[in-house]
């Protein structure tokens, strides 16, 4: 059996899957971002203990855990640099606690990496050898696979698609530099646009979700909003196919869940950033919504 | 011994090598681009016995022969989809006949992307695991190394680096769009930038290489011209090192012999499109100039 951790913000996810990776049995707890790394951690030391002696129970005991961190990571050294959520995270030697403390094969990796990983093995990407994949939430993550592997590159920082630059002109990015793709696209550049075009009335925190629902509904501002953003995808995109010629773009988070609206218009301008003979590229949704974390986590466990 | 070929616009080079991929014999045509693919294949297959015997007798036979090909192929089938020089290669099985005539086996790949293993296994990035490669000459072309193997994606179309689109309202590109990087930074892009702008009693027909002498002579409006390709070629180079994290880039072609006055400025301006963790990757000057497909031909002889 396998265990996947999924460690995000809000939430921890757990999996115990079979030697295929489905899933036998899933846990889930909300967790307080305030009380700090070293409350986190105790909260994961137990829940994995009780779900290893239940896999032991059951006579198929666990053989690797594989963890999707909600920040970036040292493979080499299997620490965590910080976490995007909860302080306290600065350098913790996250898989050798897990080795120690459980005798366990552990493997660990950003939210990111493992998100692609998920949606390769269980979801959308299912059968590709080359994708890209894109999660555009808050901010816009990614991740590569080419070869049939997942590529992590010099320092585990492929597939930071977020921050390739659209426009050097362009708005301020929460990187500090300017125009990255995540400054146009990402959930919150989408409401501050909206804003700044049509907001007068619109509440300070006008969501990203907001506006979708509102395109949904056949508002014309916010779906001229999601074409505008749907170019602006095209060419981070298109810069990625050029690049690395995938069959398949996966695209996640809260933006693809408008379906239509977003997907029609993004494959059609797609073909303006490519080269003719590379048209036929497809972006589909991604199939697994926030379970990608957690079913990442179970693929690195399997060795992915 | 292997066999590499480098089946260019203007000549083929030959080059027997060791179990280890290093030269041991080396033959060079100049070839006439009008005389058409049939005479070409019969030039090379001419070549090709007289080097199969020579290995042979020296008592160690060519085990697998590589082929660099001047423009696009079909990786899977073994042909041949065009050659951007000589009229007559459009759906020539190379591959087959190659293993016809001669018994031998053969692979067969875009002059970029064996570049690319050239540069990477014997020049410039020997030893790297993750490594993008791009040609600045008349056309821009590229390969990318990830996770120690090339990158070919779908349809053997990875590493077209030259038709990322920089600025949509850019200049027509020799492939119809707008705005790619090859549209900006190419040989035959700089050349025709240079004229623009200070070409009152430039000749027509300038050349990229006149226009890197001037500068290399210190000529103003040249410098200035290379410094702005530079931030061009940054702008592309960085959206493949957001996306991929190289500890290398190399940078061949014509251009590339520019030196420092090149390569001091793009390192510099690469951080700008690059996020501040990945500071730290080298733009670097490929070693091996025109040998490095015929270098890389031999790679791919030996199964990289």
């Amino acid at each position: 059996m396998y265990l996947g951790i999924d460690k995000g913000g809000t939430r921890h996810t757990f999996i115990l899957a079979d030697a295929e990776g489905e899933v036998l049995h899933r846990v889930q707890h909300e967790t307080d971002r305030h009380a700090g790394a070293q409350a986190e951690l105790e909260s994961l030391r137990q829940e994995v203990v009780s779900l290893l002696a239940k896999a032991s129970a059951s006579g198929s005991p666990v053989k690797a855990i594989g963890i999707s961190f909600g920040g970036p990571v040292d493979i080499r050294t299997g620490r965590t640099l910080l976490s995007h959520h909860v302080p306290g995270w600065e350098g913790v030697p996250l898989r050798d606690l897990f080795e120690e403390w459980f005798g366990t094969p552990t493997v660990l990796d950003n939210d990111a990496n493992v998100g692609a990983l998920g949606e390769w093995k269980f979801g959308a990407g299912a059968g590709c050898c080359d994708m890209v994949y894109v999660n555009v939430g808050t901010g816009i993550g990614g991740g590569v696979i080419a070869n049939g592997q997942l590529v992590r590159g010099e320092r585990n920082l492929a597939g930071e698609i977020g921050h390739m630059t659209i426009d050097p002109k362009g708005p301020v990015c929460t990187c500090g530099r300017t125009g990255c793709l995540e400054s146009f696209a990402s959930g919150l550049s989408i409401a501050r646009r909206y804003r700044e075009r049509f907001g007068s009335g619109e509440p300070e925190d006008l969501s990203s979700r907001a506006i979708f629902e509102k395109a949904g509904a056949d508002d014309p501002n916010a779906k001229s909003l999601i074409t505008e953003t749907a170019d602006y995808l095209a060419r981070g995109l298109g810069a990625a196919v050029s690049l690395l010629n995938p069959e398949l773009v996966v695209l996640g988070g809260g933006l693809s869940e408008t379906g239509d609206l977003l997907f029609k218009p993004l494959n059609e301008l797609l073909a303006k950033y490519i080269l003719p003979q590379a048209v036929g590229v497809r972006v589909v949704p991604a199939l697994l919504g926030y379970e990608a974390g957690v079913r990442g986590a179970v693929a690195l466990a399997m060795g992915a």
